[in-house]
């Protein structure tokens, strides 16, 4: 059952009060809010019941398909997001909506047609250079979900002075987002040096021992400071939305 | 660096206006805020940088360590906390302080002096009746430290109509905890349910394929709802502590 | 929404003919059918919505909760289920249930004070001795569900001729639970040579390198025969599960 | 021993009888129902025995090979099918077999000369549009055999009441698929709405600690919903074997 | 079918020339050569078609299931052995059977109450003190069932002078076992050493990161030596089985 | 000391006696019998230790590495191997040496200029067609050796009849290798039914949870039949200079 | 704090004695030494602190990040190394600096134009000439920072022999590195041969259970010869980096 | 080859000038140094090839067995170790050799009756308390070889501060020895801030996705940090080894 309370009973209500007849009542209760595209269902509500409208996964899904789903979610919503898209999607979708915007680093594909209201600051943190494509994928997301974005790139441990002068920009912010590979540390040390809740993305940057991310995540999932948690490897998008619901928490 | 600006400005201030000697000023910035046991270095200053005064983990440490660290932390203290504690433990501590608490099933040793002020509420869920030990470490500690919780335990997806009632008292909360072992699906039905930050448990609950919470704790980990975060296999503790961050990131 | 089209019309109805009162019909929808222990929810229409009512699986749980719980469900259902049961839950249950009965080697502790018709008959087949609490975990709550089982019992490939004078024994049944540990191989042998749907359960049986089941799991999943799908390891009840839904596929 | 007892019984009494010599039914005996290619050995009686006419999987194979014994069985079976192919396989067949079809997204070639009777109705259900190619690979598996099929697609548990209004559909079927890829929770959720089996094939669409399908296969395999069961990663064949056994399992 | 050419001839023979009945020649067709215990297949024949009769792998099994399928093994065969018995067995089945013998070291039980004739020369190698019991359990069971073995022991790569004069030795065998635990490295050098085939067994002696075996398992099957072969960890009783099979393949 | 006893006398001696000087035994005894190239040594008395001249692994060598080791190794050998060639090697090493042979299907690269004795039968079976590249790599390398082989393809446990009306034709051979992918349930089948040395390859050939061929390799390594023992992952060569090994072991 | 006490103290004296004002010093106590290009933070002191001036770890960062990165640091030390760098990156940095020079096999790209004085000698030991890759990484950045290299390649333990002669040129260095793919059992031959430090580099070359590296590098963690440690797979620059700091720790 | 260049030239010396029989010189070419117990081979000479005298690695062991051992090492040499080592043993030897030492916390049982020249300093870092049994087994090994020991325990980098005040007492030193469980960061912590060679011995410690230190010991293996190289999990014997090997190496 989704729907609000209010609104059963308010159905109800009018049901008694023969302002409604039975069958209508019973199909605002059975039908629910999505569209069906058939080899998708649209979720429009989600903006309401989540921090996100939508976002499109790309990896998997034809161009015709991500075509499809990018178009029908710009009807409803003012901004759209697809992630891990690449240029072939941006080409096809930008002659349909010319307005949509592609940042090649983070591979995000989007359309922002309203600004919403910025809800806080979070700090975006890399060990190393080669963990900024999946960075610019948590910062760039934030942006466009209209959080304000401190980024400190490659201030990995081994040359951890580099961090220390950062620690009064990372206690401003409300959330901390920490991208490492190779051994992760960095997430356990910055988890040491701010109460700020420190969300931690693992990458697949490294040497062979490194498993493609499983050194990092088992690392960050193990960290001895208090007040980390993690997501999946490489995965810059959700570690975005995780820190958006830290900051819509405060609401 | 851990001193503040203010304090190493005004430190400077004092040696130029000749109020102190060049060893004092030395001996202060060079002098970190730890007591040193010998086997262990006690962190009293965590409370001010972090949520938490330093919580001993007591698997690994004898007794004697247990106590002797327990001892000196509550003469700095007015709350010490002490996770997966045994009743050994308790019995040698509550010799020396007799207002020690103990909880067995979530296997928390703590002393509560002073009642810091309740910064929010938070939901702590469970799969299952036997993920209950960890959803209570997580429960007790988020007490002990000052918040409410809402215990909604018993509602995994195999019966998932348990959960919908549910949904309004998850989202008058700042914070979510998901504890659940076996296929840990839980974690992804919540966190598609509700827009606040959810913190997953994966438990070590569950038949031979689980191996011993690595099958929860990938299905966290790749959760296809967004706002969701993964904390240790069992551990509850940590689950507490990332929500307590997220609390206190509202202010 | 779990209420079921008719239902939920004839509920609408009375309300709009005044039968009922909008606050009776909001609370019949709203309330769910499960019952609150707290550490609990106990789902006791799980017998119209599954095959099985709830079933107790006791690991993790204290004997005082697996009492309780067994308990209620017995106040609700005729027939009750807890697996992977030790013999002090058995003391503990029978001073208030005499009745309740118990099978050391298959763990299981149930009640069963109806016998609900038998749908059809299961094969279940070791591949050696050692498999056979899993395979009576899984024979034995088949016959308590009602179902007949078929016990073909220490046939593995080391000597793959014990099998063959069993194929026509195989084939009149109408699923086949398929147990072994070390290599598992008996499940593709086994649906190699029949038509029947084979439901394979590896065991942990084995030396070093079966990893504690994973050996005969990974075998299980890639076998070469069609119409085999696995279930957790020692996972009988599982198995009997599965073949039960199969049987009751034919209504 | 492969021969069904009568046909033994009726060729020793022949034999006894003096209608057939001893070499006839010495050869009887041992000949056994395949053709051999020396690099293929091809069941042609597997129609009998097994659901299928022998499928063959194209990987691994040379354009060549799959051609020949493609041709070998459309002279013996009226249908025949190859998964996992390629265009260029469909190119070399057409050539020789005009009337072969092929779906590019399913990957299924095939040759389709007679309809089997209809023996059911299978749910074939999707987390995502990425799980769509496997989710077809089962589907059009399940047609060519003669099973109706209801395609669910997209209903994941990120937005779960998308599935609620499909439940009478899924329980109107003998047997369900669900293909979910990341976490695979909706293998779970599924189970725990329907009675029916449920057949789950974990997918490798995911981020990085999906460990290409680990995660979504320990988690169906840890399904705390009863009547599940779980097929290869990716293997919508399987899964379509699996549900076809069941279907006949009702004759 | 299990039956030798010239029996299956000899006997239709006999059913055209009337001297045996129908169901006779049915019946010794279909008549497979196991005894059934009900929980076990007794494959007495397998002494004819393997080097050993069934010998019976205790783990697993109930004390009382063992004595059964000892004394059962004992009425048809002068020597029966049964791998991995604790001494709770042998007290057991000395009542019954006197002559008995049990080797505490090995864990073999076994009654050798005729010579088979040797039938060759076995090195029986291990890598230090710690993998005794693995060697002992494969070096037992080889004199057992007739061999010779030439025990070399403690001989491991960290000094390996103390194996080179034993080169002499190891080549006048006609197979050669490596027993080693932590990084397995012997088995590579013994069979860059010798032109004799090499059955490596790793064992789970070891630190922490051999994961109980797998550190040598992974190093053995990956010998950079040609002609070494491995079983399953701590496998002895296997690797005495490969090596008499290697022995009898001579004749 | 890799020098023969005699040898080493024989040197002593005649330096007793004056015949030699002490430079030229010391020098004797101190050279040890390879070619130094500087990125390879090439072991050319291997022949005489080992079953093979050394043989040529090509991956992660360059080209011009290859035929300088192949040119080096044909001036000393009569024969020549290389495995795991691509057809680049070839058509640089047929410029220099036109004799040279090339199988594309087993990727081998061979000089065969003499013929060693036949020393005796190997059976080489596979479970599937796509296991033909790895059993080519196996039979030919044996063939090349001098031995005879018995090819005996696609006889997988999914319609294990077909292997049946082989076992005479297995058990004429001194040694048998089983070539499977998928769960690799053949090589326990096999190893079942005859008496024989089964050396038991997995390959990589299957769906996803084969995870590269890690399911068959351990359902190998737990086989429940005896005389069974396994070599790495594809590797057809490993196989054949096992059974090569066993076969020389009847001298 | 990285400041030497010497510096602190100086500094605080100035300011007594009205040399420096309170933001003079405060800005250097403050002032951390690196250098921030957005993207990365070049740590201009490493050579002070570290061995190595930074070292730019190419894989994972765009061609102009890394040209940028490796002129900058080019201005501010006379010698600068980038690992794992293709020839595109070569091409671009030539226009710049002429004298860069680029090593194919190693794939290092370095600027040497002083000569750093040489610390002392390690020996370099490969198993295989497919390790030469990783083996040359460590031996030219070894060669890059001064010090000399003992190359000693393809001694494996296939044929130890090869090694055997070598031990007087091992000992003769003060580090010994040890290069082996497969099963990575050369560290541990090696180890016991001498008491010199042995850094120990699994590879990824071999057969499918070598999983990538994975059965040497825990073989190597196994090893039972004391004296070895281990380093990352592949990672010849580790190795190179781990004998430079115990090179240098003889001063 | 073992003997020294010269001790061989020199008896071919003799031989030729009549001094020595030819028999006395080939026995003593032949002959190794080693002491056979049959169960053993005790390798005396090891203290001049290796910086320790043969060490008893206690597990897997019996006690009869190490007492043997351990007394004839103590006829051979002055110093004597057995690691982990627990009182059962320590009983049985005392009597026989009273001067016996034990440490319970790192489980170590000596005799050392020299005191060899100290070779130089190595610093023992902990993480944790808990760390502190690997550590000490270490440290006390260490100081039983004649090196002195810096400790530095429970400076994890959840309080890095704790760390910084102690790195002029590393950088006094030779070598380092960092151990920590949970994500093991303190070893590229401390590898960034020296430039001493850091040896990291990973600990077992922690919650569940430690998986018994495979997240340290993965974390450790992909430190950034440059100059760390990493021995098995939990083993401190193996650190001192690896750091004794270092400090002889200025040798």
């Amino acid at each position: 059952m989704f729907m609000y309370e209010q609104e059963l009973h308010s159905l109800l209500k009018k049901l008694q009060q023969g302002e409604l007849e039975v069958d209508d009542v019973y199909n605002k209760i059975k039908t629910l809010p999505y569209e069906d595209l058939g080899f998708a269902k649209l979720d429009h509500h989600r903006g309401l019941r989540d921090n996100f409208p939508e976002v499109i996964f790309c990896p998997g899904k034809s161009v015709a398909q991500i075509e499809e789903i990018f178009i029908r979610l710009a009807e409803q919503s003012a901004n759209v997001l697809a992630t891990r898209a690449d240029e072939a999607v941006l080409q096809t979708i930008r002659e349909k909506i010319p307005q949509v915007q592609y940042d090649p680093l983070a591979r995000l594909l989007y359309l922002r047609r309203n600004s919403p209201p910025c809800p806080g600051q979070v700090a975006v943190i890399t060990a190393g250079t080669a963990d900024l494509p999946v960075a610019e994928e948590a910062a760039l997301t934030l942006e466009i979900m209209g959080a304000e974005v401190t980024r400190i790139y490659d201030v990995g441990v081994a040359g951890i002075h580099r961090l220390f002068d950062k620690i009064t920009l990372i206690n401003a912010c409300q959330a901390v987002i920490v991208v490492a590979g190779m051994e992760g540390a960095l997430a356990s040390v910055v988890g040491g040096l701010t109460s700020r809740p420190v969300i931690a993305v693992p990458t697949s940057v490294g040497y062979g021992a490194s498993f493609n991310g499983l050194a990092p995540l088992l690392a960050m999932l193990n960290s001895c400071a208090s007040g980390v948690a993690v997501v999946n490897i490489d995965n810059g998008f959700g570690a975005a939305a995780m820190a958006l619901a830290i900051l819509k928490a405060r609401d």
